[in-house]
């Protein structure tokens, strides 16, 4: 089957393809906000539907939390299991939108063309970029160059909780000879990435309560201890004057860079001044002595993502809070044992509460880093496709955000899993105003279109 | 004029007086929200109604902001004016009232009855103490023993603004012979206290900008500074090991303990084992080696009043925040100065941002600390009369709140202050199910009563 008219027809096929992925945007599939369920529920319905008007075998399957989606179509070829996530994450605060998340628009701007939404860039937009591969195959050839398994999930922005269940109950039907995931970037604006490493990420929650209930700052303050002070004080500990984190054992199972890794990565050329520079800042804030890449890719971090305590509305109130809470996330590398490193926060964190007040730990997510072997054909047979279709030879990677799944495919079901995606660095994804250049999905959609083929030839 | 059929009235009137505080009480006069602006109003015009029912020549005076109520009636005697205010603090957090904080009903509580709700003792419930006082001399004489100004403040929970203009404007019709406060507590259960030293309060807050927007905490995490770490930092470098601020100059203007004091203070026999341990703490949490009535009375304190970044709500969000809030404020003594601790603290926090950061700040409150002086004679006639009342004699003693009228009085109208209050420490001012005793209304009532006419007595 020739690929030039499937490429042909993507073209031509462009504005219906944004139409289709505006509708899927329109709906708020927040999968960490239970008020959205009915909404993540819609967005399933939504894939199954548009998946069995092409002929996949498409259902939508319950878990204990969001359903998966599940589709089935081809047969010749290599089989091939693709994976996106249909939830977003929440869009707070909403007053920094330019415009209403979940009323997707095509903007211009001065970098060219956007679909601008909450889920455009992730992952909805990227998603869709491998579904209207596969429709442009088989508008073009009546079907796929290759054994198709498509598996969506609603539950990636809240820490997957229903996935390798999921995947250990269906674990016969998920199998393939390789994974493809669709949720990460290029690197740069016009260098196709294949992610070679992932970082890990453990969530914990945790709450210091001092006094029973908030007192009044005069009449107890400076006898009775603050616990918002007792917070500052152990985030303060999580880092050393170099910007490592404190926490003992912390770097064990963290490796050295390899010098063909840090050789590969210097080619690259990351501009970290243009980098920070777009969002405002200019010192690299990592630990000393290290490549900014490092800092992001190859490096563990311990970051605030959310802390509140006392009175925090309108002016004043001298109030001495009962409570002070912190949601606290590290990013996971090499080796690094979650489970080891909650133990070791919840340590360290208790013993620097005073003995008259109290802490008590949520977990949230807590999954290793992951390390892609290469070996697999289907990293050439991409590389090759991707530096086809954009202006730049296709890299090996590394990337600072964590998809556990990649590491779930290789335990559970097997599989290498070959982690390409579109995204830019400026989509603002997790922000207000979150974009996915039209160029990314129009360009995305081909790439797939060509690794497809490139894998059916070499089949 | 005879006491003892005043003391009757009061006795018999008690449950009328109660309803009465129970209307005033329904009017949610919260001044630091602008959605209240109403009620406050509506809770000045209720005053002024009732003081002109009983004979006062009372009137509603505008101020930029809530207004004032201001009412004179009698003639012959001392000139004697009582201060309190009619606004109340936020009721926040809603759900940990047993009931709406607006609907106040006398319970029945194993220490005895009590009246529930915001305002009861902070301090509409005290306010009408005097009131009731008032219009029990009113009733049994026709007339009141002394020449009685009456002042009450709608701006107290949120900073007195409009306070220092309003006295200085309207300096003449204030000044009296001396001042009479009722925003303050009983020692204990049992023993009256005049106030003769209260802290000041200065208010700050502190606002730190990292990056322009939110981040994601994978792409950005471990290159791009998290403010909400500065702010920890910032927050945990504001008390050494020792329980002590750091601001350079902080101690300045501090004074030790004189001996008496400290021989009247150890005669109170604080049991801050039971005081602690109402509010479920333990252990004293100020500077080490004060005694505790130090900590709460007579040496400064730095708290955090409220700290918010980041993702706050349900689950986790793995953001990497923007910005970085806290409200910070300072509890001063002796002759520190507001502004140059102001000062300090604003280049303390500057020097630990870093470069690429920023903070602003916002002021909220600068006042001084407060020193009675008690040679004036109503003093000792105010500790025989509160005597005369009370199971234990008045004692003098400190106060850790904030109570900057009594300074202004001093120094923009002349005049000594005397504080008397009713309040007791399980009140639960400013927090969830704010209570007054019935008994300290009542002993309250006759307390003023008391008051009034040994003033007369002697004059």
């Amino acid at each position: 089957m020739s690929l030039a008219p499937v490429l042909d027809r993507i073209d031509a096929d462009l504005p219906q393809a944004v139409a289709r992925l505006q509708e899927l945007l329109r709906i708020p599939s927040i999968s960490t906000d239970p008020a959205y369920q009915a909404d993540c529920d819609l967005a399933a319905d939504w894939l199954v539907a548009d998946l069995a008007a092409m002929g996949f075998a498409a259902s939508k399957r319950p878990t204990p939390g969001h359903p998966m989606v599940v589709a089935h179509a081809g047969g010749d070829g290599p089989h091939v299991l693709f994976y996106g996530h249909y939830d977003v994450q929440p869009v707070d605060p909403l007053h920094l939108w330019d415009r209403d998340p979940f009323d997707p628009q095509v903007e211009d701007t001065p970098k060219g063309k956007v679909i601008r939404g909450r889920g455009t860039s992730d992952d909805k937009g990227q998603l869709m970029t491998f579904v209207e591969a596969c429709r442009a195959w088989i508008a073009v050839h009546g079907s796929l160059p290759a054994n198709i398994t498509l598996f969506f999930e609603g539950e990636e922005e809240s820490g997957s909780p229903s996935l390798v269940p999921f995947m250990q109950e269906n674990a016969k039907e998920l199998t393939a000879d390789i994974a493809l995931i669709c949720d990460t970037g290029l690197y740069g604006d016009a260098t196709p990435a294949i992610i070679t490493q992932l970082r890990g990420l453990l969530g914990e929650e945790i709450t210091i309560t001092g006094p029973s209930k908030d007192l009044h700052s005069g009449m107890y303050g400076g006898l009775a201890m603050n616990p918002a002070r007792v917070l500052a004080r152990v985030i303060a500990a999580l880092h050393d004057a170099d910007g490592r984190v404190t926490l003992p054992g912390f770097y064990d199972g963290v490796p050295e860079l390899s010098n063909e890794l840090a050789a590969a990565w210097d080619d690259l050329r990351f501009d970290e001044t243009a980098f920070l520079g777009e969002v405002g800042l200019a010192i690299p804030a990592g630990e000393k002595g290290r490549r900014p890449l490092e800092m992001i890719w190859s490096r563990p971090t311990c970051e605030v993502n959310g802390m509140w305590s006392g009175y925090t509305g309108d002016g004043f109130k001298t109030v001495l809070p009962s409570q002070a809470h912190a949601k606290i996330s590290f990013r996971l590398v090499g080796t690094q044992d979650p489970l080891a490193i909650r133990a070791a926060f919840r340590r360290q964190v208790q013993d620097m509460i005073p003995a008259d007040c109290s802490v008590s730990f949520a977990p949230h997510g807590a999954s290793a880093a992951g390390q892609m072997t290469t070996t697999h054909p289907a990293f050439d047979q991409a590389r090759k496709a991707l530096s086809d279709e954009w202006p730049h030879a296709a890299a090996y990677v590394g990337c600072g955000g964590s998809i556990p799944i990649a590491a779930y495919f290789k335990d559970i079901l097997q599989m290498d899993a070959m982690l390409i995606g579109f995204g830019k660095d400026d989509d603002q994804i997790h922000s207000p105003n979150e974009k996915y250049d039209l160029s990314s999905f129009h360009k995305g959609i081909r790439s797939w279109a060509r690794i497809l083929h490139a894998m059916t030839q070499a089949a």
